[in-house]
């Protein structure tokens, strides 16, 4: 396994990206998302997407030179026009508005409609998060997963972020509404294995661990099964009410690519507005000790608040270097003009 | 089966909390919420819990007198304390604080600390919506659920609620974290049933749908496995920082009974503020449309969105009466001093 520096991925993302059209600064930023999304272990949405997102900009489904514009001012809510930017740099945009809006009246909402892929939906939450804000967001996505009771697509696997600030690391849930992604399941298949527990359907129906019979129905397990549909179908009307854009079934027709013209919805709260310092620390120290407190199932297993595996990962991959797959990794030099 | 009418059903509860001694308004509202779960077929959390409710009375963990009193007023976020008085009363009066708020904001947040068990979450999703209002919520409760790879408990089971409203019957999300309630798994047990998928873990730490194996561990299982852990997790100690009261580990300690001294959120957007009625009807019949368009598992399957199995349920038990459990019904007709 080949372990990139951090400083190196970013600045060979930023170059593909340049090439691809950005303008400098975006290019960073978005450089910098990527490869932090690879460096706290989540693969999938760093390194790995820097292709697809370049394609994107080909085809047109980005428009890297556009930032989103104003729609609609309400005081502590504020609607946005994405207008086909760069999810990344739009996302940030919008949480950081939010915290803005939070830092004056406590609590603040952004939404955007007409936005593209933002990648990570967990940075917009670290990124709260590190402002000193408990942020919460959200995003639609295109059909890709069946509703609770049917065996053909029809909601979206629409991820749901809440980050709360906390020095010592922060406490970020970043999750899809399915069970498993699709790189999950390839990735098990790849090696052989079986999923650890059922994620999804198989052809006669039944619920299996086997991720090529998953891949082969395209039924994947909404997480808790009719719980995470129904979940997924609120997220995505919720995030279009609030911004003015598409439901999912407006972005399947658009046909823009993943993402393209979705909506997101980014709140912010400022938890000094209400608590002392000592109160939120209290708070956040009595729930990690009662977490702790827990038998494991192993002897030898620590329960995990949420966002606590990113952090021990970060840290791995800062010391050693970030795992890449070779053939990724030459893909995106490639892309970044060092080797043909 | 019996079947009691509405009517019947409220005024007898209504008579149970004058007797335990609340005021006459306050025991309206509390019966009608009570009954109006009941017959929208959440039984659990309907008559079935009167008589748990009179005996918090009793015991002084519920002050049947005391109503919200202001903690902050951020502008479009109001803080109060509960005063430990009834769940039911604080909650309804929290989420039109929130809807007045969003009246005239189009977003309002209101949060409660120190408040009691508000039954049914989803009854405040559903008066949201009555008003015209997408309507968000959760609360914290006491710990009941194993952290995700513990075998012992040390997490809530705090449901979350989503609304959105709509003419034709509105779409309302109300989700445990837990995949099925103890009462689902003692229901199950007695019909000497399996659950329709695994909802917990056996001695052996095997996942399992025999509901008796699991009534044994107590290992119920968060929906999504690692995924309701988390969220449960950060559900708790938002609200408990959004409201300044106390966290899952705090509400243990306090000891005053399920939910006993918990912290509630309720959040309020009023749609129209952002979107004309055509965008908000032609957003919400796209999305149902594109659920009905899916291949159902069963030939006669419907696909349903969040709601409309209470919808229809509310419907059914309206026109013939809700059904009743003949022992628990006596036992709140005792309380309302109709039999001894």
């Amino acid at each position: 396994m080949t372990r990139i520096p951090f400083d190196e991925m970013k600045a060979t993302i930023k170059m593909a990206f340049t090439l691809a059209g950005m303008q400098e600064d975006k290019a960073e930023i978005c450089a910098r998302t990527h490869a932090e999304s690879s460096m706290d272990g989540i693969y999938s949405h760093g390194l790995n997407r820097v292709e697809r997102f370049v394609d994107f900009i080909s085809k047109g489904w980005v428009d890297v030179d556009a930032s989103p514009s104003l729609d609609l001012n309400l005081g502590a809510m504020e609607v946005y026009n994405g207008n086909l930017g760069p999810g990344i740099t739009n996302a940030i945009f919008a949480m950081d508005r939010a915290t803005e809006i939070a830092a004056k009246n406590g609590l603040g909402l952004v939404s955007l409609n007409n936005t593209t892929h933002w990648m990570r939906g967990g940075a917009y939450g670290w990124q709260a998060a590190e402002k000193g804000f408990i942020g919460i967001c959200w995003t639609n996505t295109e059909s890709c997963m069946p509703p609770w009771g049917a065996t053909s697509s029809g909601i979206g696997n629409n991820p749901f972020i809440m980050a709360v600030p906390r020095k010592e690391g922060h406490m970020v849930l970043d999750m899809a509404m399915s069970q498993y992604s699709y790189g999950k399941l390839e990735v098990t298949r790849l090696a052989n294995k079986k999923l650890p527990y059922p994620g999804g359907f198989d052809q006669e129906g039944n619920l299996t661990d086997d991720p090529a019979a998953i891949e082969q129905t395209r039924r994947i397990l909404p997480m808790g099964y009719w719980k995470g549909s129904g979940f997924a179908i609120m997220l995505d009307i919720i995030s279009s009410l609030l911004s003015g854009g598409l439901t999912t079934a407006g972005i399947d027709k658009k046909g823009l690519g993943s993402c393209g013209s979705c909506c997101q919805v980014f709140i912010a709260i400022d938890p000094l507005k209400i608590n002392t310092q000592e109160m939120i620390d209290q708070a956040l120290n009595a729930t990690i000790d009662q977490l702790r407190s827990t038998v494991p199932v192993t002897e030898d297993g620590k329960i995990l608040y949420p966002g606590e595996r990113s952090l021990s990962t970060r840290a791995e991959n800062m010391a050693l270097g970030i795992p890449v797959d070779d053939g990724v990794w030459n893909k995106v030099k490639a892309l970044a003009g060092l080797i043909c």
